[in-house]
């Protein structure tokens, strides 16, 4: 396999396009713009270069290429790296993308060895790799941050499986709860964001490269081979739809959105939690912000910045199911609009991860306005009404009965506990000595011992469970 | 354990609500409509009365209630499921929800003893559980129809292994691939879609009773018992998350928008193939309706329609997940909007799919029109490119060369196949001969001959690893 | 224009379909079911009528039909109207929509007339009329509604414009404001709302009559005539656009979904303001719920609603612009999936509105804990760099004495106001003996004078305005 | 007013924040990051200083600031416009905003004048005035964008106005209409679109400047002044909805959805029309592109990615929507998450519409092309029950009638013009010798003549309206 006389070798330079010849216009400056994506997509680079190589090494396995020829692309990927990672590569708009970028330099460098580089592929199925190498390497550091943020909550969670606080129905006062067991609320929905995660991992783990523009290539290629060397658990079994479909990327994001919203909760939970007339924690400074007029502000800028972030992963995931619905096969050029809304979509929960984790263990818990405000609100009624059921009421006459208890004591202005034994037997006679017991928080509490229950015990255990296995 | 003398088993009947006893105020017609949810939530009937069983059974087993009020509880509920069933079951909107009316009803039939069902839970974690039992039966059954479809079409592709048509890029001819293969893609994609349902599955089979109204109970209740009971794969493992999370519910709207956003295309392409200037199939009369005015209409509207309801699903979707935002711990009243929305989902793809299953059989390849519009465009235009590199050319010159050639048919107003040997050696001296053997529409697509590939032995493979899969 | 003789007066009856002699095989129940509107579209059958009256007498007017066909039709008509008030018209499935199955009944009433009524139209501009007739009403419905929820609102403020609560920003104590500026805020997020749907409906309010099912009718229509006798601003001029766009319902779910994201911040607000941390105001009892665990509870259940139907309305507008992607003119079935998210979107924003115009009144302000709230978190600094301003400080400084001097008051647990002259002159020289003036909440909201200041008097001013346009 | 001796010149550079003075610790550099904006919004920099050049111009007008410290802002601003423009500026992340980092600037240049500007507002009232600004600039220029586009769509009309192909619905072909009168279609849906941007900007157009953090401010400022010297229509009446709300963002981003819903419908057909087995139309080769692998390839690349665009806007449009959902007032930090999808959402729709208006005269209409499928798929059927009607035979009848005349046709491979008068009064004996004069392709066209018909003279007319008000 000789260098070609014919070879042009300047195709790339003097037209600027890898299909010029069968054109007699360049497209203007404003078309070129709105259809290259190399200035987003050359975030891909390092993953199309390790595509390639093990690309060139198939070929070689199967004999299309010749040992040198694979040296020459090694060689010349090497100096590609360097260059890119140095800064002195230039990415140029007139190439379109990353992969034209390199090859031409490839080119450039080695000669037509470079050239031989993309037998028996296409741009539609190298896109399609590198988004999969790419995509499946950030998965891998989300689940690390989900994991560190699971640890975070479960260590401040265990730090305060007795730290009683009202828990809320309608942003009512409903029961006690430990503060430790509402966190753990929050490690267990991480908990499902990251069984998501993996689920999605082993789909978009799936190698596309050999479908070619979209039917496959008339070369011996191996494929197998390829999905070895870059470590994939399988090949795509139709070559259509490997170079059509996104709806992995689609999964990842609404995998993502759903992280978001559990951040949202949480976020909504702090900044609430930081309102003075709450007043349950404060945040670390370095979380906050002040305010260019009110000199006295401290905001939660963080958490209400994440809550506003998931508006932003929610709109990628309508711009990515808008981008393939009515779709025909195979690839149409609308698919170059997958990437940037895929990879904002992962820098901003990588970033809010990373700055949750970071900032739960410096939550500041203010454990007596926590408790002021369980004693606010009748938060044991449904003990008294329990207690009821316990000596032989049923359940919808006890409910009933503490009703009208609750609605004295609104009246009286007073909690139920002040209330005396006489008073709470003239609501029902099967009230007996032992009933304050059952409306102190710390009995309401250790009363919910069961799995899943608030009940410090509980909480510890469900707290050291997480942090073994994380561990 | 007997009848209380101090019952008022009136309470629901008087106040037609559960709550009454603490409120001054009767709720107005339009918000008692604006809030109440039994209109649609009725259908939870059988899931709720089910899972009602298994915790009667429990509180049994831990002595809570008595055999007797179990066997009570049993004979109401028996009861009430036939009356549903007739038809005859009253569903009152002033008891506000499914569980209020049928608890209600309980109490008419078998009296203190229904009054003790709701002993250790609340609706906040019954309602959750009558979802999680809806919404696993309904992913049982999307996951059968998914493998209805994929075995009609794996069917359809073995039958049409070596029938040829364009296979497009951007809607413009690229190659010939074989009509088997194309509809393999989507039997891949509806492959991805059910392995998504299977794993969302996971973790919609997870008990929340128990959890009660958020902090769990003070009764001594059994989880593992109750999950055993109604088949559940587990227990949620913190009360606050159990009640309040519904991201199982948005997981399976998303993998459901994904299904759809794959009809989707099938559709548009099933519309595009029906247009009498593609005419590569027909469907079936049954599919299609007519037009008012225009007497020779014979639409496609199944297929239209169903692209259409994507747009129903993608918003369900987004519903949910702007829902879920910012809500605090632990219920909301919003939550129960999750539920129309989920109805709906669940509903469009059942019955789509059902019908594709249907559809897809009835299908009438035009053969001829396929091969017809395959012989336009250049189809084999990258084999010409394949045979030149396989003599030595880099791929990038062998690209260029066919590129001239190209541009010079389309001036003649020819095909590549109609250039002679000479013609084509004007663009590169490597063609010889045997050029016209990789020129034919069956040599391209038996070219591609290795796994994922368009050949007809590669695609009755691919067809025969499904359809042995899924018998 | 006599009865023919050949007519066939049972097209609709044998075969249940408009279409049905080009057609071989009959609809399967469920493809009838799936791809059937009437369930949902006779909801229209009144606009439906008012269109086809219209129409006729314009028929008449151009000479297409007789006097007498006229006169049969809206013989016809009058007793479809009673029977469909009556409640005894029968809708059939088979008859797919409310255009046929109006047809057909009149057809059986009237004969041969009824068979010219369809005579230049066709379902596609019916059902385009149909819709904007529909939507002009309900939007003159929705105009009324937030006129009544702005006079609601104007007279609380007007009532509680000098009372005083911390204004938040980042829901921290930001300045004291007063409680009838902070209504008004919503008053203008609803004016504004007023506007767009004024906006609206100049574009909704154009007749579409005449497009026939694309490119015109060959009778000689009287399209301005139609569009009078419908009370239109003029016609739709372009056919094909008239019969296949949307967007004017797009508009209008837009208009919606802001309207439910104001109503949805409204929402958060009175939920927040009702936790009893919060404790600014109360819900009167009927627009709130209690719990069937917790015997105490009162829930907001209506604002914590109202706050999740947003995200139906953001679903409804995605699914309608999801559905309009890339839709090929004229029109498609998928058009049909317009209706249900439409009409389900009046209905939410109707109900929602009309149930806040009497709950806004029905609040009762709990001005003792918003006046005690406005002294926790140094509402006045503002004030006291303002002061140190208007002594020659440049802003800058100011601010930055004051933060010096809040740090200060966070140390010693006390208010700005709490420190003497002397201590606040060792922050800044420029402190004077008035300085407490500022410091009081009156002072600070008495001082913000200017049009949209939170100034007691301000207040007053806003709020008639708005009353007295409103009356 | 003098320079005040005390001045801490370096607030801004030691601390490099606002509010330092009140903080005990820094924020981490991916905290600083995480909430910094300067990256995306230094682009609203020269409205920024705009707004402050008005806002000093009035604090001198109302005596708060000396005609020297107005003097020296104003030099100031005018050295910071210049290294803005030159490119020398230094922005930088430790200042957060573009509103600190000029003011930083300002103060280096100026000292306490610059300090002072910041007297009477606040960062929150000054984003959104710089953004209201900012997006009234943009919809003037969205609006000159989409008369050039109309005006090049009604020149290619007036040129094909007699230029037929077959209308269709549903894909299939239905009834034969001009090109004129298609391309017309979009020439009304881009015309409504240009509406809701003037509508749009009614209130954008409003001075929010004055609001100052939530309350209005102490200060005697002039608002109407102001809103004078910006060209705005008026003021916000509502100091806490003026710094809160961004519906007039989120309405602007709903109307860029609505036209790239258009221009994704138009894409849609270009694509189609692009098809070899359609091939009505070409496309200047400077908007299409070719293919890395299949030399022969030409695809619509742009119309492609218009199209994949929609989804981008509507993503924003839902995140936008998500973000506001919910907000308590006044301003959240949530809301700095208004910008980047705004900008991206005017960025898009310009770089699109001026393409569009480029591509647009570029087509190149293949009229026999078109033709040739008009005479497919019994065009002329509608005309054919015309007649029948104008015959005295019911339209229900003349439609049933037709129907088996197209399905006789079918049968035997021919159209509805091959069947002699003879065989077509079998279908109906009201057919007469004249019958063959509307059924071909120019009689049918000719006699839609009325408003919005698809008759030549009328496409004429329209389009000459079109281009008469657009000139």
């Amino acid at each position: 396999m000789k260098n070609n006389p014919n070879s042009n070798q300047s195709q790339f330079d003097k037209k600027g396009q890898a299909w010029s010849a069968r054109f007699s216009e360049p497209v203007s400056d404003l078309v070129k713009r709105y259809t290259a994506s190399v200035d987003f997509d050359k975030r891909l680079a390092m993953f199309d270069i390790q595509g390639s190589l093990a690309h060139a090494q198939m070929l070689e396995a199967v004999k299309v290429i010749s040992p040198q020829d694979r040296a020459d692309i090694e060689r010349g990927m090497a100096q590609i790296q360097s260059e890119i990672q140095a800064g002195t590569f230039i990415w140029l708009l007139d190439l379109e993308d990353v992969h034209l970028n390199i090859e031409k330099r490839l080119v450039e460098l080695v000669g037509d060895a470079g050239k031989r580089l993309h037998t028996g592929r296409s741009r539609n199925d190298q896109v399609a790799t590198d988004i999969r190498l790419w995509l499946r390497d950030q998965i891998d550091q989300l689940i690390e941050l989900l994991k560190q943020l699971r640890r975070a909550l479960a260590t401040v969670a265990l730090e305060h499986s007795s730290t009683i606080l009202p828990g809320f129905t309608h942003m009512q006062v409903a029961q006690p709860v430990t503060f430790g067991h509402h966190l753990l609320a929050y490690a267990e929905m991480f908990g499902r964001d990251t069984q998501r995660l993996i689920d999605c991992r082993t789909r978009v783990n799936i190698l596309p490269l050999g479908a070619a523009a979209l039917a496959g290539t008339s070369f011996p290629i191996d494929r197998p081979l390829v999905a070895k060397l870059l470590g994939f658990d399988g090949v795509c079994l139709n070559s259509l739809d490997a170079v059509s479909d996104r709806d992995f990327a689609i999964e990842f994001v609404s995998a993502c959105a759903l992280i978001m919203t559990h951040i949202s909760r949480l976020s909504e939970e702090i900044v609430i939690w930081m309102s003075p007339r709450v007043g349950f924690i404060d945040l670390a400074d370095r979380f906050c912000t002040g305010s260019s007029i009110m000199p006295q502000k401290k905001n939660p800028d963080v958490p209400e910045l994440a809550r506003g972030k998931t508006g932003r992963v929610n709109g990628h995931l309508v711009a990515l199911l808008t981008l393939m619905k009515g779709q025909p096969l195979a690839y149409n050029k609308d698919n170059q609009e997958d990437k940037e809304g895929l990879f904002d979509t992962a820098d901003t929960v990588r970033d809010t991860l990373t700055i949750f984790a970071d900032m739960v263990p410096g939550i500041t818990v203010k454990a007596d306005n926590m408790r002021a405000a369980a004693l606010q609100g009748f938060a044991t009624a449904t003990d008294l009404a329990d207690y009821l059921v316990k000596r032989g009421v049923p359940f919808r006459d006890a409910h009933e009965a503490v009703a009208h208890a609750v609605r004295e004591c609104e009246t009286k202005g007073c909690d139920l506990a002040d209330l005396s034994v006489a008073e709470l037997q003239k609501f029902h006679p099967s009230v007996q000595d032992d009933v304050h017991a059952v409306l102190t928080l710390e009995g309401s509490v250790a009363a919910r011992n069961h799995i899943g229950g608030t009940a410090p015990e509980q909480v510890q255990r469900a707290a050291q469970t997480i942090l073994t296995a994380l561990s």
